[in-house]
């Protein structure tokens, strides 16, 4: 199965969660919109190209199916990888933990855009100033703090137990990812999780994913994705 | 199977969505909070009563599984309750639109809660006054737009057809919950929206919704839950 992956092509944004799956597993598969430009997924979106129009990219092209949301596509994804249980509990688990990662995700989002997805950052700065501090002082230790927990209970091997899943590859994006928008507090912070630097450090190790970020499949950061390095974010 | 919902007690929430499909089937099932307080809900957040503890309410015990996440609840019980298909790509389509949906109720908090979840709204109402404002112009046409698109691609029934899903007693609960915290900005909007209206008021009329909207145990909207009515956000 060739799978093919529709995202913004310029960005990690959402759809890195996929393409670390994806890579791990070494999966054949293409970028859609990086190899080809973005009209065919604007069809795909438009309902034109599809009964099941996706609201918005990552979507996954396979076979026949298109399927969004990156949770979901992970869903799909994950037993057929090797990166999530077959049981239907083990399965729902590690979802569920991904659907956290996602709340998560969202709350990162927010912290530059606290007005709203569709405005600038430049026209948000005093309130993401009030956003991030609150979110460092009261998200990011619930979150980071849950995982940490998670890792710890089960002696400090992956997330779920002794086999690793997709959930951990978005653990690392997790932690790279706020390494690179917030160094300082980040650095800071890190003393707190132990069980996830070290999960990171696993992660980024593994032949597949050291290969893929040392390729220029790995897009890097920037300031239109996801993680946003804005210095007075960072105190 | 009795099923166990936890969820707080004095709102409507996240929890709603799955009241709702466990209503609409005459599920067997306990709204623990609500009928012995929150002491067995935060033992298992805690992680002492499992080995599987959610990040956050609503969690559903379903035998010996602890399943969090109000979208992967709804994705266990879906089938199961004859709100959702069988096959794969019937689950993963209709599973699909509930993440849609959870991230518009993400943004539909965001209105009064723009800085973060830990303050309160009165310490966040000029923010509060510029995200609703984004949200109407830019956001809910988006989203529900989407939706209302799809129940006209599908000749008008429901959302993926002629057979109701989960999603559609969901999208019940966008319009009711909208209409209670915007209902001047919602008056306008709804001449956009015909079709998800029309959905609105046929799952209103299902007995066993009407039923349950009628009895004690639909929670009144309320300032404390997603969607709330303050005056200043509603012009």
């Amino acid at each position: 199965m060739r799978y093919e992956l529709y995202y913004w092509p310029s960005i990690q944004g959402r759809g890195e969660y996929v393409r670390l799956a994806l890579e791990d597993a070494g999966a054949d598969y293409v970028d859609v919109a990086r190899e080809r430009g973005t009209a065919s997924m604007m069809a795909l979106m438009d309902g034109k190209a599809t009964d099941t129009p996706p609201f918005a990219p990552p979507f996954l092209k396979a076979g026949k199916m298109v399927i969004g949301q990156t949770a979901n596509i992970l869903l799909h994804l994950g037993a057929r990888l090797g990166l999530a249980p077959k049981t239907e509990p083990g399965r729902l688990w590690v979802h569920q933990l991904q659907l956290t990662i996602t709340d998560l995700v969202l709350e990162i989002h927010d912290t530059h855009h606290p007005l709203g997805p569709s405005l600038y950052y430049e026209e948000q700065r005093t309130p993401a100033k009030k956003r991030t501090a609150e979110f460092w002082n009261e998200r990011v230790p619930k979150y980071l703090g849950y995982f940490e927990g998670l890792i710890a209970a089960r002696g400090g091997a992956y997330v779920t137990g002794r086999r690793i899943t997709y959930v951990d590859l978005s653990l690392f994006q997790i932690v790279a990812g706020l390494r690179y928008a917030f160094p300082k507090r980040m650095q800071k912070f890190e003393r707190e999780i132990p069980g996830l630097v070290s999960l990171h450090d696993r992660v980024a190790a593994r032949p597949n994913i050291e290969a893929y970020l040392a390729s220029p499949r790995r897009i890097p950061f920037n300031e239109d994705g996801i993680f946003r390095h804005y210095k007075p974010l960072d105190l």
